[in-house]
């Protein structure tokens, strides 16, 4: 089964670095979710990982081989991504047809069952449909490739409510049926909590998260109590973020607590979730002026 | 204070009835959700009452006087829509320089804080700009016009968790220090639950909800347990959906209990959150074909 290897990729733009030396692993048949503020180079990562743009310096290989200019490897990959890439009077049925002239076969049993699900037409004009209903169109070819890595770039991006939850199911049922690949870049962070195994989080070019998604929310924490003893207690943790509310004082770590220190029975430890961690995590990444 | 009425208002595109007749009032110095499917008619509705667009049928009035042509009353009107109406071309400072022209002035004072907060240089041109920091200058633009009635269509498109929270905080503020009325149509219906006190649910054309948050909250309920005692209990009352797992049931309710009727031990009834009314209440709203 193969592998994808992301191996010290930078980029450049002029003299703004927006990749700095990153590297990860995408395992066979693994469902991932890639956070990041908007503006951290998620997309940006993204297009590299398919050619669409390249490395400053790094490569991106599927087993020890370049994806650069190698169809073979190519035609195993799918991005979904954020910027509509039809023309706008090209109708559904037509993408549909198109995606099966690139990649060779297209599931159109599923793509005709989830366009009627989600409600599109299939003689509908893609420059005619609303941002949610572009979304759909490109989630369904995203689902009906033959191929073993798909990435998605904000798939939500619009949906409502309904669709958004017919989305997570219908990715899940697609996961059970054939085993693949699946990247989530989302901004909906809680919603993809339960779906993704393994979250990287990207941070101004950085990767500063690479771990299952249950060993991070078990390493996430809210420390609530009186202000002293919250202070007291975080003394030397990795404190990533805190509240104030009145006397009271919540301090965010991420990482593990110290088990020898005594917990007051003033304070109570939460666990939290994961857009929580997140947005403490990658707060400093714009440039604030809080109170 | 002035007050909005939408008094029977319908819509037609061709054949399509998007809005059939719609008839709220809009309260002064009040903070709305107004909620719908993709294609529910919201944006339509919003455009006819900003004369954007023209009704079939029916008027929209401010204290009385029609909103047509009536350069009075639609100065005291903004619409952030979800179309980026701003030359690619323009740089950020001038669209607040062009928002004082259009409206006579403009808080350049808070819109150069939030552009601070938010990250947006001011030199920065639209059209370069992503689709979550297209959705942050129209956002800052709508905060700032000095006018009693401002509708956000899809606020926070885009937008990162941080970015999200930031525009609650900053909204909420906003209609502290001058309050004034609030629509917001969203599809993160969770995020705004806090924030609104009034819902209109818009579905297929038709206003299916009007009335406060907290009342909406308190008429709708789960009842969980075994399903016949499931069944059995919600006999004659409005259940809008349900699900089943294994041999649990849940009924989804919208409406008042049967204060007289029995709850047997098996059972366990609470209050549903809004996004969960909504996806119920309007599941039925596209040709969805689910087992």
């Amino acid at each position: 089964m193969a592998q994808i290897k992301i191996d010290h990729v930078t980029r450049k733009f002029g003299k703004n670095e927006v990749l700095k030396d990153i590297s990860f692993e995408l395992e066979p048949n693994k469902i991932y979710g890639l956070l990041g503020r908007n503006g951290a180079g998620k997309s940006t990562l993204l297009n590299i990982m398919t050619t669409r743009i390249f490395a400053s310096s790094g490569k991106v290989t599927m087993d020890q081989q370049s994806v650069v200019e190698n169809d073979d490897i190519l035609a195993d990959m799918f991005l979904m991504s954020e910027v509509d890439l039809y023309p706008e009077r090209m109708r559904v049925e037509k993408i549909f047809k198109q995606a099966e002239l690139c990649y060779g076969s297209f599931d159109y049993k599923k793509a005709y069952k989830l366009a009627e699900e989600f409600g599109v037409k299939l003689t509908a004009r893609f420059g005619g449909l609303s941002t949610g209903y572009h979304s759909i169109v490109k989630l369904i070819v995203a689902l009906c490739v033959p191929v073993n890595f798909v990435f998605f770039d904000e798939p939500v991006l619009g949906l409502d409510a309904n669709h958004r939850e017919l989305f997570y199911q219908e990715l899940l049922q697609s996961y059970e049926e054939r085993p693949r690949t699946f990247v989530i870049s989302t901004h909906l962070i809680e919603e993809i909590a339960q779906i993704v195994e393994h979250v990287f989080i990207l941070d101004q070019g950085k990767i500063v998260i690479d771990d299952e998604t249950q060993a991070i929310i078990d390493r996430s924490y809210a420390i609530t109590g009186p202000k002293k003893a919250v202070s007291d207690y975080s003394v030397g943790l990795n404190v990533i973020g805190h509240q104030t509310l009145g006397g009271l004082r919540t301090d965010y770590i991420y990482g593990d607590l110290d088990d020898e220190r005594v917990i007051p029975d003033t304070i109570k430890i939460e666990h939290v979730d994961l857009q929580k961690l997140f947005v403490y995590l990658t707060e400093g990444s714009v440039n604030y002026v809080k109170e």
